[in-house]
């Protein structure tokens, strides 16, 4: 809480929200990727200052082009089907309890024959992320690949719906859809099974210039460098961010993930990221570090602002010589998929609208804390009445 | 309560519900009307005496060749999409508030289009039931028709993990699955809107003549009757039925349905029900009664048993000259999707397991407000726990 001044929220401006009635849920053909932004133009308003300490950057910040999005997220396109399952189901299964795995089309086929009824909704980490940032009040785009099928009209239609632009064009004639298996264990710790599907066509073409120029922050999903063309067009949306001024934010999403890919990610971090938002093992797992306190300090080094969360320990948030502790909110933990996105849209919200960083903190608590309270990703509550931004 | 001896519950002889591993959620090749007979054939136990007055269709029943089901449900196979609304929604798009309209292709799209993130999962009248009656460890089978696309499988995945024989042939190159879009209000009220889709396309060839004559009960949905080819199939399920000695049981489904049909209906009833299932609008638009009194004597008249539902009144179950009243059990209101569905699930479970007529209605009421403590149609909680029925 060192000398830092919160700037008066920005103006909203009375920004409506309204899906494209254009686009039904049978067959849809392909948008263009400029086609939603013409229709979404907004009343301009004054660049967010991103950092509390940053006095020698906000001048810049403020001087450029005004930001048409607060939040251009980009991530794995992906449906959701949750099933509660036992943790015998886990073991029998070969799963890691609280990971995410990879899988095939035989592998998905026989988890999903073997798990119980399923929920299906609109997930993805970055696309939660950007429906909760949107349910917050930033103005939010978000890149990803689809298939043109009838899982990618739902994912289509959730993500606009929460009010989210979504340019991306489907594929046609490859994989299917996206969707992640995950199990929900009585303790409410989530095991996610992803078949990537669709996902690897999403390519360096996919990245919409003007929208990564348009946008504050750029926010990058770690699962990303899993498929092969992505970790492309990942580099690319990072290098046009920077070119056009911006800030560039990174999840790193598992630790698993950090693992398959720990030297290109410890490279993008400590060359191309701004915001670093990471759990506990995760960024122990960037680091190879053997406690907590060690990690913390390389990701001091390594970025100007860190949003490190510690599970039920509530999270830490580094900028330079600033540490702030913020508590975790009060929840019943019914199912934590989806928290640590509602996490960093909390964060990327509030900090995109100028408010000081113990109050992001805050709002990545209470964002994830709804996001545990329920079964699911996507928020069920009303979220601008919970951090009081109505 | 006059004079009725609740006989001994049956043994349920530790049967296991194991979905079927060879059925994949990318396109399953369609299997054959009777191939998961064979696989679910289980311990044969002493037929259900299915009416506490009946001493003299029980002894009949017990001579009868042992029944395999307990409930043989026949339905719309419907994917739920529900998402929550202000009751303006439900104004500008002129929809009556909690009723179910039939809608085409072009009313879905911008039904659709205009709606809010969703959630999708299973449902279908008379499908909740079988779900809820499973969960509740009686043995179940459900007709009903979906197309060969993502959301068929999805819908043959849910109601087989549930326990339930599901073995229609999905419909190939017609219309897609059937979906149902549900705008939950505040109120925990929910409108629903439904795109028939290859439900049309059900017909008197997909009634199994074997897994109707083996079922205890077959169960039809009055939203049959909408599709024209489903109300031949209808007509030939309750032949059947009959013929081979078994119940007959129908729920009203919604008071237009019956407004709809209201002739065919009130035939239907009289001549080929045992057990009817209705709530309090349902049974008066049936029978156009001024009050809900003169609704319960004619419906005393027309069956052997009905069980007629009044919200939050609970419920009135008529068995020839007993009534007996059900209180509704404690719920918070969510969503009341599907909770006529699991009234009448929780009701034939304990019918068919052998319980006397108030604990039928007890477990109803107990299904029924599981149903609707949370969102979505299909149980979420421990049921037989609920009921006391380890």
């Amino acid at each position: 809480m060192t000398g830092y001044h919160a700037p008066a929220p920005a103006d909203n401006g009375g920004r409506a929200r309204k899906p494209d009635p254009a686009r039904g849920f049978t067959a849809a053909p392909s948008s263009g990727p400029t086609e939603p932004m013409a229709r979404r133009a907004r009343p301009i308003r004054p660049p967010p200052r991103l950092l509390s300490r940053a006095a020698d950057i906000s001048g810049a910040l403020r001087s450029m082009t005004a930001a048409t999005f607060d939040i251009l997220g980009i991530g794995n396109a992906i449906l959701d089907v949750l099933a509660r399952a036992e943790d015998g189901f886990l073991t029998d299964q070969g799963m890691r309890k609280g990971s995410m795995a990879l899988i095939d089309t035989a592998r998905a086929e026989a988890i999903y024959a073997a798990m119980g009824p399923g929920v299906e909704s609109s997930g993805g980490s970055a696309g939660n992320t950007c429906a909760v940032a949107a349910a917050l009040g930033a103005r939010v785009g978000f890149l990803g690949k689809v298939a043109e099928d009838a899982l990618g009209e739902v994912f289509a239609h959730d993500i606009r719906a929460a009010g989210v632009t979504f340019p991306t064009a489907p594929l046609a004639g490859g994989d299917p859809t996206a969707r992640c298996l995950i199990l929900v264990t009585p303790d409410g710790q989530r095991t996610m099974n992803t078949y990537l599907g669709a996902c690897v066509a999403f390519g360096e073409a996919d990245v919409d210039e003007a929208m990564v120029a348009s946008a504050a922050v750029t926010y990058l999903e770690g699962y990303l460098f899993d498929p092969p063309a992505a970790q492309a067009a990942f580099r690319r949306a990072a290098a046009l961010a920077r070119q056009a001024g911006r800030q560039v934010a990174i999840s790193l999403s598992d630790p698993f993930c950090v693992g398959r890919h720990r030297e290109a990610f410890r490279a993008f971090v400590a060359r191309h990221t701004d915001i670093l938002f990471a759990n506990e093992d995760e960024v122990m797992s960037l680091y190879e570090a053997d406690s907590f306190e060690a990690a913390m300090e390389a990701a001091r080094r390594d970025v100007k602002l860190a949003a490190l969360t510690r599970s039920e320990r509530g999270s830490v948030i580094l900028a330079g010589d600033e540490t702030h502790h913020i508590p975790a909110a009060p929840a019943r933990v019914v199912d934590t998929t989806g928290a640590g996105d509602a996490y960093a849209a909390g964060f990327l919200a509030a900090l995109t609208r100028g408010h000081a960083l113990p109050e992001c903190g805050r709002w990545g608590s209470l964002a994830a804390a709804e996001c545990i309270g329920h079964f699911g990703a996507r928020p069920q509550s009303d979220l601008k009445a919970l951090v009081g931004a109505a």
